[in-house]
């Protein structure tokens, strides 16, 4: 399960309240379009942002809306005992995995992480994937660590942030993380721009945030990858470096994302929970110009 | 009622429920020395990792047992609405001020802080000091935005972080701040290594960690440097040394000042909000041996 394309769904907002039917229907594209996994309040999903009760909220609609395509909830909080309660909720809800970030406000130590995802694992049934995002979080994994965690029983796959563009580099340190973690561990490549180059370096699978709104161009890509045919995957990728180029500029993934969700009626506007601020105008001028361009309107 | 000493006392734990009977002691140690304010509730009071119904019950005790001292509540969430609601429930307590730190997941664009500030002032009565804290949030203030954000009405002060060591180049820091904000709105050190330096600098308070657990300490650099006394207020800085330096070898203060207050059983042991570990049973020796050596258990 913790292979192929795992697509990253946005949890729009209207009113600042969940909006759940766009919520559903974001869902179940992604079951039409066949991903291998949906994972839903990950960080594109604004699990940071939304109270105890929108989360298991959210991860009801999407087991329920999945049609049997496996789904996994993050259950990230500052306080552990806020993190075991969002496992309890996720493991009624009927989902098949749990995410878990190391949330950051006072900086964490390394025995404080592993100890967070030993007692998480100690108090649920559910695989549970080791959330590296540095941009989010500010917390740094190390080599040892990421061995550490992954020894514990449960732990089904470490997602690991961007790869190094250059192919060698990339096979390097996907080599350096797989020397220290369990064989049965799958190792997950996010940040959209590297996905390619972490397939072909040999990570499992793809955590995948432009999948979660436009599922059929990440598949093209997944399953190019899976089937071998690396340099295809690569230059689809590189087909899309301007809409990377978009993530980098505009201060990442989500703002764009959402804009692309919000122009394509999958969310109304102002999807995102404030304080983040939609793109501005001229912004989403750009994005829309970049959509036109590389034909993603589907 | 933004200069002096404000002193930012912890809210310690005990089995993962908020210690009351410490806190109140806390804030009670806090009013008899005379500390010129309180802000419960800050980083150093753990606001992050708290339920609203717990941040709303400690913003009531705080305000019920300062004797008459202002009290001023931390209302930071990673979500507007839920700022807002803080803001309310510490209105309702009684608080004489609210502490605001633009807390972050997804990173912020000055416009999403501008925009945070503006919100929050529109909303509530209660004056305002805007939390830099980018140790924690990740947000760097530009002195621009630090002007804008000045011009809103209800803004009282800036928390800004530990100002350079060198005098010059304190007092040149300092300047810069104090020439894009109005006059009305004082500027308050944080960083207790530079408290000293920054008073000498020109600033208008201490926003005080130290102080929440050791206030007759950190009264006496205070008063010094109110009092023009800024060779005094550097010495006695200087003389602490040993304790700075723990904060900045056990990663942060938030650790050293938990283990002063259990050593000094003014909480229990494993005060702090998991997954934040205490300090180890060695380092915890080293904390002891500088509250000795510079006689701090009063």
């Amino acid at each position: 399960m913790f292979t192929g394309l795992s697509a990253f769904p946005l949890t729009p907002l209207v009113d600042d309240e969940v909006d759940e039917r766009a919520f559903v229907r974001l869902i179940e594209r992604l079951a039409t379009a066949g991903v291998d996994s949906i994972t839903a309040l990950g960080s594109t999903g604004s699990y940071a942002y939304l109270t105890p009760e929108e989360r298991s909220r959210v991860a009801r609609l999407a087991v329920d809306h999945a049609a049997g395509t496996p789904v996994v909830i993050g259950i990230g909080a500052l306080r552990t005992s806020q993190v075991l309660a969002n496992a309890a909720n996720v493991e009624k809800a009927g989902a098949a995995g749990l995410l878990l970030a190391p949330m950051t406000y006072q900086p964490l130590t390394e025995d404080d992480v592993f100890a967070l995802f030993r007692t998480v694992t100690a108090h649920s049934s559910l695989p549970v994937i080791v959330y590296d995002n540095p941009g989010t979080t500010h917390f740094i994994f190390s080599p040892e660590l990421y061995g550490r965690i992954a020894e514990l029983p449960g732990i089904a796959s470490i997602k690991i942030p961007g790869v190094p563009a250059e192919p060698e580099a990339a096979r390097t340190r996907v080599g350096e993380i797989r020397a220290v973690i369990p064989d049965h561990v799958t190792i997950g490549v996010s940040g959209d721009a590297r996905a390619a180059a972490g397939l072909a370096a040999g990570c499992d699978a793809w955590y995948s945030v432009i999948g979660g709104t436009l599922p059929v161009l990440a598949l093209g890509i997944t399953r190019a990858a899976r089937e071998g045919r690396f340099s295809d995957a690569i230059a689809e990728s590189e087909r899309l470096a301007p809409l990377w180029n978009l993530f980098s500029e505009f201060g990442g993934s989500i703002r764009v994302v959402a804009a692309i969700a919000e122009h394509l009626a999958l969310a109304t506007t102002s999807s995102l929970p404030l304080p983040l601020q939609g793109l501005t105008e001229a912004q989403r001028h750009r994005v829309v110009e970049v959509i036109d361009e590389l034909g993603l309107d589907r």
